[in-house]
């Protein structure tokens, strides 16, 4: 998948394209695009900064998971963690081309995914720690498929719902994130505090029994950002999610989570995704299950882009600092997650690079996009893309020392 | 200041009070009031999540540093820096109340705190990465004092005004930071992105003259939560600060920035004023220079809670897990900044303490408030207090995962 893309008329310079160029993001004429749009235009039309979005793009990354799934013969569902980026044209475009449904966290996520055009049945919903109120909201939805994460919240909903169809967040007690970091590992060695272990699993059972409740769907998720030296992990959680699912006869679905990453850094490969399917397959294929998978970040991440206006450089001891009008509080994930925004020029200057330390304009130490960046010296004024803010960046966004103002755009070509 | 801050029941008594309780925020009858309102019952009226400030408790801090540099002889200014806690009532009040001006950072924050009430002479800006159009608003506030942190600033701003009284943010280069923390030192070995250094105030007295600019004030911040132990730290950074004043003859004011901290847990003790406004009287008493100095959380982080309601207690391996209905997105600096925000029982029930994980509603792993933390069993519905939830909480929340909804609550009483 990498070869393709690389723009062709990157392939024939003898330049190395940057690492995150692929075809509808590229540079033509000196001028960053994303599909048809120059990034650089854009900002002057609309000010900076502002969020942009690729819809096709989108679409493509769902597409992708489909034929891999496909290639492998699993009958599958995508759910798209809507948590990543909620935006409501994008919503509404993903709901009208009916290339998945929605997986949704909370009650107003629910309410937010159906606004947009989301169908019940095609709403997936796991959430925890959920209130009363929460789970009242919930049972007003017949036809969402409801993942529960414990039993105090099995057992209220099939009080108040006997005889529902319900599934089950468990835990399967192994981890994987993007480099193994801990923050983006969700099982593991430590208890925490999503869903239900194995230990607890007849429990779980005995209250559907209680309650006339069906289990039919089996959830997990065990991290965030994966990649392809995390297939070993992967293929462990998948294979420890078999203890449960021979405990629940009832099951029609086995819903894998999300965590697909994508990638961050130069060294980062895409997800092999014929690896991956092959390693659902390995612990799936065959069982007459349907296997759903959460997407977040795998099919917007990338797809996005966060527009900045640089608004002066200036050393200060041996470090060029290159400020941005934008800051961590728009982004959070560079400050937070070690998941970095990469800035790159929309328009690069003629001129040997530079390294700049590129920082933002909120009056805090960690805000700051790169350290040590090489770039041709931009001037002020100059719009700087922000890679990877298409998942996480706006969802998470803060109006943190009122610096929160930013467009929001959706692209359609 | 420990000992008139425990209430005097709690003395009587042979139990220990907890470490955070005083006179205004303590149990009465069973029932943990702040000020003389009993803060489960006002869950029970509002809902939760419920934001709630003691608007006395911040007048009184304000006035507890008033005092201290009052008895060290220093002519002071104080700044309330807003970043901390925008609220409006808040806001109105502290203006009215005429303890302090406001400091700001941003041109929206300089617009809000007008509009609450605050006159422009008594506001200070010190912003970062300024673009030509946040430079254009400052402009129009002739009366605001503007602290420029880089020399592209100045210079653009000298060109647009000639002739005004302006402030420099420098930097001392050393930091101090609670706990030593790195990522709340705002200045020390590595070049930051804050102020101008020493090897550059030549060429800012430069960019001054030629604007007949007037430097009137000098201004630094070199942290973030400091207590005592980080006083002979902070006493350095004043030594440092006075190598720019003696070169700066034409000042009138040293604004020592903000970053007095306060306890955030049992091991923590408050800051002795007298010792933190004795070290400022050593580095500038008798210059004739007036001291500003731009508290935040000093001023409001111990004023305010987070009420939030149980939704559920399970076990998970050995971990026993109390869920509330709030989110690490209601108040980040537990997950991001290790600045906890301990939850109390607003009614803690007639049992002997046990041990849990206490956790929000959103699905993220790190979205925990604390682990292994002793409280007597609470039961689903119980009100719970997050403290220290009046700086940063509301301020930097989000709406991550759709769970941003709060009440926003100010008490006169």
């Amino acid at each position: 998948m990498a070869d393709t893309d690389i723009a062709p008329e990157n392939r024939a310079q003898k330049t190395v394209a940057p690492w995150w160029q692929r075809e509808d993001l590229a540079y033509r004429g000196g001028r960053l695009h994303l599909g048809s749009t120059d990034l650089a235009a854009l900002a002057r039309k609309l000010g900076t900064p502002t969020y942009v979005i690729r819809a096709r793009r989108v679409a493509q990354k769902a597409g992708l998971l489909h034929r891999a799934l496909d290639r492998v013969g699993l009958d599958h569902h995508l759910y798209y963690a809507i948590k990543a980026n909620r935006t409501p044209q994008l919503l509404s475009y993903l709901a009208g081309q009916g290339l998945c449904g929605a997986d949704v966290c909370s009650p107003e996520e629910l309410i937010h995914a159906l606004s947009c055009g989301f169908r019940e049945q095609d709403i997936s919903f796991t959430g925890t720690s959920l209130s009363a109120a929460d789970l009242e909201i919930l049972g007003r939805f017949e036809r969402i498929a409801i993942n529960f994460d414990a039993l105090a919240a099995l057992d209220r909903f099939g009080r108040a719902h006997p005889g529902r169809k319900v599934g089950l967040r468990i835990n399967p007690d192994r981890g994987i994130g993007y480099g193994g970091s801990q923050m983006l590992q969700y099982s593991g060695a430590a208890a925490t505090k999503f869903g239900i272990y194995l230990d607890r699993l007849p429990e779980a059972i005995e209250i559907a029994k209680r309650h006339r409740l069906k289990i039919t769907r089996l959830h997990f998720h065990a991290g965030c950002g994966y990649l392809d030296r995390e297939m070993t992990q992967f293929a462990a959680v998948l294979q420890e999610s078999r203890r449960f699912t021979e405990q629940l006869p009832g099951l029609s679905e086995v819903n894998i989570g999300g965590g697909l990453g994508v990638p961050h850094r130069a060294s980062d490969r895409p997800l092999d995704l014929d690896h991956w399917a092959h390693t659902i397959a390995q612990a799936y294929g065959g069982t007459g299950l349907t296997v759903a998978v959460e997407p977040g970040d795998f099919l917007v991440k990338d797809a996005g882009v966060l527009l900045a206006s640089v608004t002066y450089r200036e050393r200060r001891k041996t470090v060029e600092f290159l400020g941005l009008d934008a800051g961590f509080n728009l982004a959070m994930e560079p400050a937070f997650y070690d998941l970095p925004c990469e800035p790159v020029p929309t328009v690069p200057r003629e001129a040997p690079p530079s390294r700049f330390t590129v920082v933002g304009n909120v009056n805090e130490a960690l805000d700051k996009w790169a350290e040590d960046h090489p770039m041709p010296p931009p001037e002020e004024g100059d719009v700087i893309a922000l890679l990877n803010a298409g998942g996480y960046a706006a969802a998470m966004r803060s109006d943190h020392c009122l610096r929160g103002a930013a467009r929001n755009l959706m692209l359609l070509d």
